[in-house]
């Protein structure tokens, strides 16, 4: 294939400028130079507009997620890594193994590209840890205070396990409820990591590939796993009500069964947070069959992702479709959908 | 399923706010009375992260496109209609039949919802017309500031006709380059639509899905059409340097040849630019056999979109790649890759 430019790419101290979205010469070499380059894999070195790909007949899942989280860099991540991980996890929580990716940036004009390069080498990284390739993309840029620096929105596709029928609506009375792991870490993470905000913490992002977990469980128990979920944006309390509402029951989570680090729990005291509704990006909701529950908790603690898994509950029978937590004191209470938004853009 | 909320959303003075990207009750909300809604179909009904779907074995194809087209509302289209036409076209330049959209929307604080439903219900419209659904999405709010309105990313996956073998990298001496129909429609139409600028012009875009048309031309000629390519950003000329660049070939364009309307070049000397770089969104360009050439014409000009199909030139050997033009005074001039912007969001 021809070039369209000759000199090289300044990554060191360029910036953004309009012309990179233009669809010219400056484009082409921000796609060859810093896409390609990076994300490399035959499918992308097309150079079409789409990419094409062999499927066997099957079922397959699409999911799409725009990332515009603020800060860019933040500990534990940073919005290359996270835009991987957000996408291959909605993917994977229907039980499909993720195939591949689509990425679409919106770059702010200004951007240093040195930035730039960052991100999509940290995206690229998290690309090849899951096995997963992005394989198409584009690329637009709007002018100086019409974005903030880069939004990337990803999507995936993936093929769902023939055994495998997973999906919200399939929670009955009587299934457990387990999660994989320490609720609330990428919120803080984000939170601690804001600029404005005087507050230092050990606490870093859990933002991380589901999609390893999520095959050595549905290999263990294809037919007995009903619902996955991410508690991403609004946290446990979301991701349950969300469950509940879908499949139309209650349920009761007993709050000295959630996995949660101390650190964590200081943290949202002093932030006026609550630990329930602050996101997870590397963490997973199951509702499974309860004669399951325990081997299945094996399953998910023999993996690194898993190690703090925990049984947290079970589907109750409910017309309203509460979600009820047992209190350390030994009341119950009523876990609610938010209302508000405690954390804007935390993903 | 059971509701979230009880009050129903004001689409007629209320406001996107913060909330609406939070995932508690006002996204979900905003999901169910608005895009669902309009988008309705089963796939979306199953409320889960990922769409679910059946395929058969085959060649599929994956795409996405981020739209940050301003303004909003365009004479002949919206950023709603657009995003749909913009992703089924890149889907369909490979042969494919377009199947399923994912759309990712990236709010602004204080957008109007009155707005924000007058571009889903054009979305709906749009998807419905080319016979795709939209059948997952995303929702995020930045504040105000930190985006423009609205903007959208949607993906799009279709299955590729077994015969096709479509690709910019295909191209060949002594094929044949086609149009389907005038240049420069889309651009004049927004530069007039801007604010900033006096002029006023009855030219609209031309925004369109181009996949009725594909399917047409693939019929008839499955094995002898080699590229497709939309020339949207950076006009026909960055699409047809791109083939070039591609397919390692030199292309010959006739100026006389290629069909535009007076008034688009007319405009064009007023604003100074080269209505050869000013974007379509419903327009193709194919490199076909030079055999199938005059037979392919008269298929495109048999379908709506492409009543002013033209034969503009002929693939040639040039180990530069460069596209020449023969020019209406008789000379020929070499038609290059845009180097800077000369229409920022434009699509």
């Amino acid at each position: 294939m021809l070039k369209a430019y000759t000199s090289s790419l300044n990554l060191k101290s360029g910036h953004v400028d309009l012309s990179h979205g233009g669809g010219g010469r400056a484009m082409a070499q921000l796609i060859d130079d810093l896409f390609i380059k990076h994300f490399d894999n035959a499918l992308l070195r097309q150079h079409n507009d789409q990419a094409l790909f062999n499927v066997p007949a099957g079922r397959m899942v699409i999911s799409t997620d725009g990332h515009v989280i603020s800060p860019l860099f933040f500990p534990g991540g940073d919005i290359g890594s996270l835009a991987v991980h957000g996408t291959v996890n909605d993917v994977a929580m229907s039980g499909a193994k993720p195939l591949y990716l689509a990425a679409g940036f919106i770059l702010e004009e200004g951007l240093p590209l040195a930035d730039l390069e960052r991100i999509v080498i940290s995206m690229a990284a998290a690309a090849k840890a899951c096995g997963t390739l992005i394989v198409t993309g584009d690329t637009k840029v709007v002018e100086r205070g019409k974005g903030d620096g880069v939004f990337i929105t990803t999507t995936g596709v993936g093929l769902v396990p023939d055994a495998v029928r997973i999906s919200g609506d399939r929670a009955q009375a009587g299934h457990a409820i387990l999660v994989s792991g320490t609720m609330g870490d990428h919120g803080v993470a984000i939170m601690a990591g804001r600029e404005n905000l005087q507050f230092q913490t050990s606490i870093v992002s859990d933002s991380a590939a589901l999609n390893g977990l999520v095959s050595d469980m549905v290999t263990a128990a294809p037919a007995d796993i009903h619902c996955l979920r991410d508690p991403t944006r609004g946290g446990l309390a979301t991701a349950l009500n969300e469950l509940a509402k879908q499949s139309g029951v209650g349920m009761l989570i007993d709050e000295t069964c959630i996995p949660m680090k101390a650190e964590v729990k200081a943290a949202c005291e002093i932030l006026g947070l609550d630990p329930l509704y602050v996101a997870n990006e590397g963490k997973l909701v199951c509702i499974c069959s309860a004669h399951i529950a325990e081997q299945l908790l094996q399953v998910m603690r023999a993996h690194p992702l898993g190690r703090d898994a925990a049984i947290i509950g079970e589907v109750i029978d409910d017309p309203h479709g509460f979600v009820q937590m047992t209190t350390d004191f030994g009341g119950r209470r009523i876990v609610d959908w938010p209302v508000g938004e405690q954390l804007p853009r935390i993903c």
